[in-house]
C-alpha cells in the first residue's frame, strides 16, 4: 500500500493546557514537592552528555552517597521508579543459578519475590505477620536452612509500618556467604540508615517520599562485595536499561571516561540533584529527630482519637520530641498505620478527608488492605503543622461517620 | 553494632540551587521543550491513583492512539526512557524460544539485538551498509530464510539519517507468521507513520524527540496480534516493571478496573499529555509537512556550504516547501547526516558551534562516529528561523577550521 492512499484519522478533543489541583498528600507517598524541586523540573532541557548534566550526575551520585552514608563508587540513579531500582538490584545480582531469601512481611516481599522467580532464581520466602520485623534469629534460621545468595529486606515497609532494625544483619549475611539487598524507599531520609556501617550490600530508595522529588529516578548503590557478585555472572542481565556495569560507566563509576548509555530523564536528574541537596543541607541526623517527632505527636494524636495503631509496639513518647537518640526503631517514622474502627468504612473516611480537607491519606495496600489507614510525614511534609491539620481531618471525618450511623 | 554506636558522615559541599543555560539543542535528542510543556513539569504532585492523574493518563492514551494512529486498547506510556521502551517491546513478545530477526543498518539495531539476545531469544541479523534502508525483498529474503517470530526495525534511524519505508511491511510479517515491531523514537510526528493501516504489530516512541517533552515516559502500543502473542507466552516476561498484561490494568486498558502497579512517574506523565496535546492540535499531516519542508531547507543549504549529504538519495526539493505530498522518503525528516570534510576534525567543528553561537549539533554514534554530523529539527525546533541559525554557525565555523588550517 503506498504511503498516498494511507488515511490520517482526525485527533481527539483538544485539550486545555493541564491544571493540577493543591493537594496535601498525606499518604504513603508521593508527598509533595517543595518549591525549589518544582522550579528545577520547568529548567529546559540540556543534552544527556553536556558537560552541565554529567555535573548534575556527580553531584546526584555525592547526594546518594551522603544520603546512604556510603563510600562506593557504584551509586547512582537508574531511570525509573523505585520499582524499577528494585528490579535493578535484583537483576544485576541475582541470576538463574542464584537462590533468593525474601523477608515477606508485606507488599514489597511479595513483589521482590515476584520479580527474583521472574528472573528465573530459586526463591525461598522467609515469612512474618504484617505489621512484624524480622529479628536476629529470624534470619539467621532461614540463611542457615536455605542457604541464599541474596537476602531481600524492606527497611521501611509502607504497606504495614514497620521499620525493619538493621543492626547485625550485614555481619550475619557475610559469615553466611550471603548479600544484604535493602529496600528504603519509604525510609530514606526518615530513618537512619548507614549503608557502610550496617554492611549493606545494595541499597535503593526513591525520590517521591522523604527526598520530596518526583518518581522518575531512583538512587541505588552496591557494594564493591555487591559488584565483584556482578563481574563474576555466568550469564549477563536480561537488561541493558539496567545492567549496572554498562549504567556505571555512563555515570563515570567505572573510571574518568563516559560510555553513552541511553537518554537519561534530565528533568528528573533535575529535581532529585534539589531533592538531594535539601537533605544535605539540612543534615541526615536533623532530618531523623524532625520524621520521629512529628510521628510520636501524630501517633499521640490518633490515640488520643480514640484509634488504635496497627504495628504492635507502641510509639514511645520520649520527654523531649528534640531528642537525639538513635534507639533502635519501634515504628515507622514516615509512614504511620492505624487500624480502622470496626464501626466506619474505610473508604468513607479516606474520601471525606480528600473532598472536605483537601488532603490525602489512603487504606491499606496488599495485606493490609481495608485493615487500616495509612499516614504519610515525610520530607517537605513531614512538618508540626500537618499532625494538626491531619488530626483536625480525621476527627471531623469519623464524627461525620459516627453521624451518618445514628 | 548498635545504631548509637554509628557515626554519621557529613553532607557533600552543599549546593546552590540548580541553574541551567539556555540552549537550542539541534543535535538528534534530546530537543527544547515549548514553554507549555516546562509549565506542566512545575505543578505540584499528585497520587498516582488520583481521578485527575488517571484522566491524564486517559488523555496520554488517546494522544499515542492518534500519534501512532491505533485503535490498540493496549496503548499506554512506560515509565522510562525509550530505550526502556525498547525493552519493554522485546521482553513482551520475545521469550527463550522465539527468534527475533533485527534489522541492523545502525546503532539502534545494535541495541535491539543485544537486548534479545540477553532475553535468550535466538537473534538472526538482517544487515544493510549504515546510511541505506531494507527493501522488501531484503525482508521477504530474511523472513523466508530465518523464520523469526518477530521482526523489529528502527524506522528513523538517527544514528544514519536513514528513514525506513513501512509500506507493505505488516502484511508481509504476517503472510510469514511473524509480528512487526517498529522503533519511531526519531520519527513519530516527523515523518508519516500509521500503525493500523501499516499493519504495525508493536510501536513505540520517545518524548524528547518532535513531541518535545522531557524524556522519563515512552509511549508504546500493540496490536491485538500481538496482545495474543503475549497471552499465549510459556514463560514469565522478566520484568514485572514492564509486564505489559499488569501495566495494561494499570493503565485501564483491560477493562474499567485498574490495579495498581507501581507510582508513575506524575510529571513526565504532565509533560507527555502537553507534547501529544500539541501535536494534536497541529495536525500530524501539518507537522509532517513542516519536518520535511524545513528538512529540505536544511540540506539546501547543507549542500550549498559545500557539504555532502550522508544518506545516498539526497532529498529532492519539490517546487514548493508546503507540498502535501506523502511520497515514499528519502531521508530522515527530523535527524539529517552529512559527511566531516576531509579537511576539518569534527569535534573542532561541533565545539565551536556549541561554544560560539550555543547551538548542539553532533557527531555520528556507532557506525557513524567521526564520519557524520548530525543535525536534528524536531517538534518547538523545527522551524525556517533555526535552519538559518544552525547554517549561519556551520558557515562561521568551517570558515574557522579553515583559517586555523592556513
Amino acid at each position: 500500500m503506498a504511503a498516498t492512499q494511507l488515511r490520517v484519522a482526525p485527533p481527539p478533543r483538544l485539550l486545555q493546557p493541564l491544571a493540577v489541583p493543591q493537594r496535601l498528600l498525606l499518604g504513603p507517598g508521593p508527598s509533595n514537592a517543595p518549591p525549589r524541586v518544582l522550579a528545577a523540573a520547568s529548567h529546559q532541557l540540556l543534552g544527556h552528555m553536556h558537560p552541565e548534566i554529567l555535573q548534575v550526575m556527580d553531584e546526584i551520585k555525592a547526594g546518594i552517597q551522603y544520603a546512604f552514608q556510603t563510600r562506593n563508587a557504584l551509586s547512582l540513579a537508574v531511570s525509573g521508579t523505585g520499582h524499577c531500582a528494585m528490579e535493578a538490584a535484583l537483576l544485576n545480582v541475582a541470576e538463574p543459578s542464584d537462590s533468593v531469601l525474601v523477608g515477606l512481611n508485606g507488599i514489597w516481599g511479595e513483589r521482590a519475590a515476584n520479580v527474583a522467580a521472574r528472573l528465573g532464581a530459586t526463591v525461598h520466602e522467609l515469612r512474618k505477620p504484617p505489621g512484624e520485623y524480622f529479628t536476629l534469629r529470624d534470619i539467621e534460621e532461614g540463611l542457615v536452612r536455605h542457604k541464599p545468595t541474596v537476602l531481600f529486606l524492606t527497611h521501611g515497609e509502607s504497606s504495614t509500618g514497620v521499620l525493619q532494625p538493621l543492626e547485625g544483619l550485614g555481619e550475619l549475611c557475610h559469615r553466611h556467604g550471603c548479600l544484604l539487598l535493602v529496600d528504603s524507599v519509604a525510609s530514606l531520609g526518615g530513618a537512619p540508615i548507614l549503608m557502610d556501617q550496617q554492611e549493606i550490600d545494595i541499597l535503593y530508595s526513591s525520590p517521591q517520599k522523604v527526598l520530596g522529588a518526583p518518581p522518575g529516578s531512583a538512587p541505588i548503590s552496591f557494594s564493591e562485595r555487591a559488584r565483584e557478585k556482578m563481574l563474576r555472572r555466568k550469564t549477563k542481565p536480561p537488561s541493558f536499561y539496567l545492567d549496572m556495569l554498562c549504567l556505571g560507566s555512563y555515570w563515570g563509576c567505572e573510571g574518568p571516561s563516559r560510555m553513552y548509555h541511553h537518554t537519561a530523564p534530565i528533568q528528573s536528574l533535575y529535581c532529585l540533584r534539589e531533592g538531594l541537596a535539601m537533605l544535605a543541607e539540612q543534615g541526615l541526623e536533623k532530618s531523623w529527630v524532625r520524621h520521629r517527632a512529628n510521628c510520636i505527636s501524630l501517633c499521640q494524636g490518633l490515640q488520643e482519637l480514640g484509634l488504635e495503631l496497627f504495628v504492635k509496639e507502641e510509639k514511645k513518647i520520649p520527654n523531649s520530641t528534640h531528642s537525639k537518640t538513635l534507639s533502635p526503631p519501634e515504628g515507622l517514622p514516615t509512614v504511620t498505620t492505624v487500624k480502622v474502627p470496626e464501626d466506619c468504612d474505610w473508604k468513607e473516611i479516606v474520601t471525606y478527608v480528600m473532598d472536605k480537607h483537601n488532603i490525602e491519606i489512603t487504606g491499606g495496600l496488599g495485606p493490609t488492605a481495608g485493615k487500616v489507614f495509612r499516614i504519610g510525614l515525610m520530607g517537605y511534609n513531614s512538618t508540626a503543622a500537618n499532625v494538626d491539620r491531619v488530626l483536625q481531618a480525621l476527627r471531623d471525618a469519623l464524627q461525620h461517620c459516627h453521624r451518618s450511623k445514628l
